[in-house]
């Protein structure tokens, strides 16, 4: 931790120099490695968590310095100022927001990488304009392998400004200067890209899964779906990452019964479907693929319980007592 | 054409020697290409197809002779001899193996590379196995695309000597020797394991539309779909083959709107939920996903009228009348 400030070589916004400084706030998964990247492309980064670990994690990165607080981070910086946040979406990135409003001035700029709901992102533009502060929502994607490859980077802003000094960072976030990231549309567009990106990946896993599932189900066929999956990869129409991720996790013997089948979700999802119904535009698929998550929480439970009721109502139907295991009916 | 026969240069089944002679039926958009990948490969092939278009297509390709009768074909083989169908699945798939069912002896080898349902061919595998003939069944991915980046390969057959006869085929119309082919269990298993990557197939696309139809569905936001399926092509998670022809598809300008909402199916999406329904295993978002493309195709226009007319029934809420276009409520 320093408490000294890096010196700009030359005013933010001089196109002809690299992007100014920037403060990282939040090194978890997502911000630390997002931090390392910009700081391995040269790009001096204030880097701040609240979690000592995480900062500690970071210790030694060349370009790369790490502070003990959201103010002292901002303090670092050369005017006009930029922050990126990489916090979990709701109260803490709300929190870190109005912390920060009263932290910098005009002219200075927040990017929020977080998943935020689109419709926070639009209020959170308005109110930072209200006082002079550049907003810039920017939906990332590519995981715990974005270090290596590259994040792909969606973004939203208002002005053509603010987005090119988005840009500047988001050519070195990206897996290439020239591609990989997009500015969007006005305020609030990144995240809305990256709710539907979103949306689409839990459909395209739970075709997947549903169809590993059919192939388990013949068991008579004795197929090896670690191969198939592995086969897949190669030509065939559903050749995808999330193939190749399938194909890995398959790789390790009894990876299926290895887990609980339980499938958490992460807001995003059920926005898409708040989106979808907003709209009025048809998603039968991404709810559907939603619904089903739910379902290995055990939120169908209760409905399942009264339609074994229902069952035994009409038909006489045997139902099984709730003390005995979840068996086949 | 021409009635010569080919001289095997050794006999079939001797693993140092190249693949025998085989005769390719159907020489149709996937037929055709795979003779040719596997006449460019320097097995020799004797091609049928009834449409002489089809035959004049493929003139003058190297290790290719081309015949006008089924028969002719077969004939100019070397015993034991090797036939792929490639023909569509059903009544002509199943008069074309009574055909050969006539024309071939024990220790011939029929591989049917269509999408015929896995019942199908297990019940062909026993049929043939009674007069002696050797059974395999191929499900072919690929597309279009297969003649230059080579096909992915999945089949099934009883016997391992049947299934290295098979293979030798495979390595030439497969990506590389190594890859993108695979025995995947008894006979039945090669098209069971194609038509669950097809009913993957049908949930993947369905969430890559609905998502883009969510994107469009934000008009304010003027997002740019093409530039965005681009985007995501680097380094996001929902990356695939599918969408890279999702944004070659976007690069044309006005190509959503040139063609009518109405999607096909052409069985493997049916069977899959059939296969579901057999076992008793979920599959939402694959049967959501065809019941999708029915109702593009008008099917859910009964049900839809009957639901406007109970509307009106209990709440007096106007209907549209059949005569007026399809309009919102």
């Amino acid at each position: 931790m320093s408490e000294t400030t890096h010196t700009a070589a030359t005013a933010a916004g001089d196109s002809t120099a690299g992007p100014a400084p920037i403060a990282m706030i939040g090194l978890g998964r997502m911000g630390g490695n997002m931090a390392r990247r910009l700081a391995r492309a040269g790009i001096a980064v204030e880097g701040f968590d609240p979690q000592a670990a995480s900062r500690d994690a970071l210790a030694g990165e060349p370009s790369l310095r790490l502070h003990g607080s959201l103010a002292d981070a901002v303090a670092a910086l050369p005017a006009p100022r930029a922050i990126w946040l990489m916090l979990p979406a709701g109260e803490i990135t709300e929190t870190a927001l109005a912390e920060l409003r009263g932290l910098l001035s005009a002219g200075d700029l927040v990017v929020d990488g977080g998943n935020a709901n689109y419709l926070d992102s639009q209020r959170r533009a308005a109110d930072m304009a209200a006082a002079g502060i550049a907003f810039a929502d920017c939906g990332v994607s590519g995981g715990v392998w974005g270090l290596e490859n590259g994040y792909c980077l969606m973004f939203g802003a208002d002005d053509a400004r603010v987005a090119e000094r988005v840009a500047g960072y988001a050519r070195a976030l990206a897996p290439a200067p020239d591609r990989g990231w997009l500015h969007c549309g006005p305020a609030g567009a990144g995240h809305f890209t990256k709710m539907i990106h979103n949306g689409i990946e839990y459909g395209m896993m739970q075709a997947i899964a549903e169809g590993f599932a059919l192939l388990e189900g013949r068991a008579d066929m004795k197929l090896d779906l670690g191969a198939i999956a592995e086969l897949w990869r190669h030509g065939s129409v559903v050749r995808s990452w999330l193939l190749d991720l399938t194909a890995d996790a398959l790789r390790e013997p009894g990876a299926i019964g290895s887990v609980a089948p339980l499938v958490p979700d992460s807001g995003e999802g059920r926005w898409t479907v708040d989106e979808a119904v907003r709209q009025g535009t048809p998603a039968p698929v991404i709810a559907m693929a939603l619904m089903s998550r739910f379902d290995s929480q055990g939120r169908a439970d209760t409905g399942n319980r009264l339609l074994a009721l229902m069952r035994k109502g009409f038909g006489g139907h045997a139902v099984t007592a709730a003390s005995a295991t979840k068996a086949q009916p």
